[in-house]
């Protein structure tokens, strides 16, 4: 498995054509170190850049706003020093779970926040068109990421938000492990993994975003209708999440529930 | 960015030593490729050939009482249908928060279950001193992975639960952006990421336990005493996690205080 970041994009503005800015820089790295797109490779792009892409950008004063207008359901709260609102970890239209919905302020002009793009997995798809049909390959992935903290872990990783071209989850149920036992509960989030390995290639302070990731052919579609689920089927919302809403949350309105 | 998965350990029993099995096994692999352990790699280990080599296995039948004894805290429990046990969510001594306390009933001999290694952040440490020395190299890290499932996604990833040579955090924070700005919350997880990418080469069904990662020097640490801080800094308890105690569990507390 081998991965690279071409550098040289330069600042995406609002309304340009990202699968052609895209061809053209791995165009133009091709060039330069022989390695061209080939079956199987999967395309990593940053939501950054498409959300720069589809200008999706607004004041930071209006930041607070943006993100209620993002939010479907606020999960937990935490109070901050300072004066400064409470960070609020919601749950955001994506069906993605993030800290101020995803909203963005880091790498962006001052005075202005980056929401996170309309529909990643749609990009994703008209995305691999493009790329498909500029390169004249069958089988190939491209994935959207962005930043995301866990519970109970320190620090952030980067996970896919948009997807095609991808069997985003590799289901091993019905398979068998080394001593021929079915495997029984292992669903792989390989999308994920893909995202959290460009992620090493890219760095947050080289602006690199755009990666290429070869030797995951075994997850690549092929065909004009291979998109596959997109990454919003890695997005687990409902009733079901034992992490539904937050600890403190959940015993306030016991608390008040109890108190009748 | 390179990564791969030499193929060939076999299977490792109770008493092996651990370095020299690697060792081998990246020697043979050298042999073959002609690509040698080389400053700056990294050496990637999952938790369950560690764990086979301390002989951590218990039969079976005691696997709930495994649980209760790798269990620090109870985080969040699932009802299961057919008479099975509730899953506890844990968090382990390790600090890891993991459904069955990462008690493991997959890739091991039928009857029994296999338990987390002793302490896999000095495991790191002991086979990356025997592999810097076996390879005469300075910089060199060691990650020992397992697989975990996450709130709100859908499948598990692997994540460092043990490291040595390896800044495990990359921590942005007093760097400044491509606007020149500061970067103010930024700190990445490389282990995670790391461990989540070699998941990518290894695969669950392949049985390949380990992997080596070349192309993130940046993180990897020298030096005699320079195995940096552990997987364990990953780990984040105590009360300030937002998500500490389960849903449910919160709230039934809470309706148990209202209540009086």
């Amino acid at each position: 498995m081998m991965l690279w970041a071409p550098p040289g994009l330069g600042e995406v503005r609002p309304g340009d054509d990202l699968a052609v800015l895209i061809g053209d820089l791995l165009a133009a790295d091709a060039d330069r170190t022989g390695d061209a797109l080939a079956e199987g490779d999967v395309v990593v792009v940053t939501s950054k850049i498409v959300s720069k892409a589809e200008g999706r950008v607004v004041r930071a004063a209006d930041r607070e706003q943006a993100i209620t207008d993002e939010t479907v359901r606020v999960v937990a709260t935490r109070e901050r020093p300072d004066g400064l609102p409470p960070l609020r970890i919601v749950e955001n239209r994506l069906g993605l779970v993030m800290a101020a919905a995803g909203v963005d302020a880091s790498n962006t002009p001052d005075g202005t926040v980056l929401l996170l793009p309309e529909d990643p997995d749609a990009t994703a798809r008209s995305v691999r068109a493009a790329l498909r049909a500029r390169y004249g390959l069958d089988r190939l992935g491209v994935v959207v990421t962005d930043t995301a903290g866990r519970p109970w872990r320190e620090g952030v990783t980067d996970i896919a938000i948009g997807a095609a071209g991808l069997m985003v989850l590799d289901d091993l149920r019905g398979g068998t492990d080394s001593h021929g036992r079915p495997i029984s509960v292992t669903v792989t989030a390989v999308a994920d993994e893909i995202a959290a390995a460009s992620e090493l290639v890219r760095g947050k302070a080289t602006g690199r975003a755009v990666a290429v990731v070869r030797g995951v052919g075994r997850f690549v579609l092929g065909g004009d209708d291979g998109a596959g689920p997109g990454a919003r089927r890695l997005a687990r919302t409902g009733p079901d999440d034992l992490f539904r809403e937050g600890s403190a949350e959940a015993y306030a309105r016991g608390l008040a529930d109890g108190r009748g």
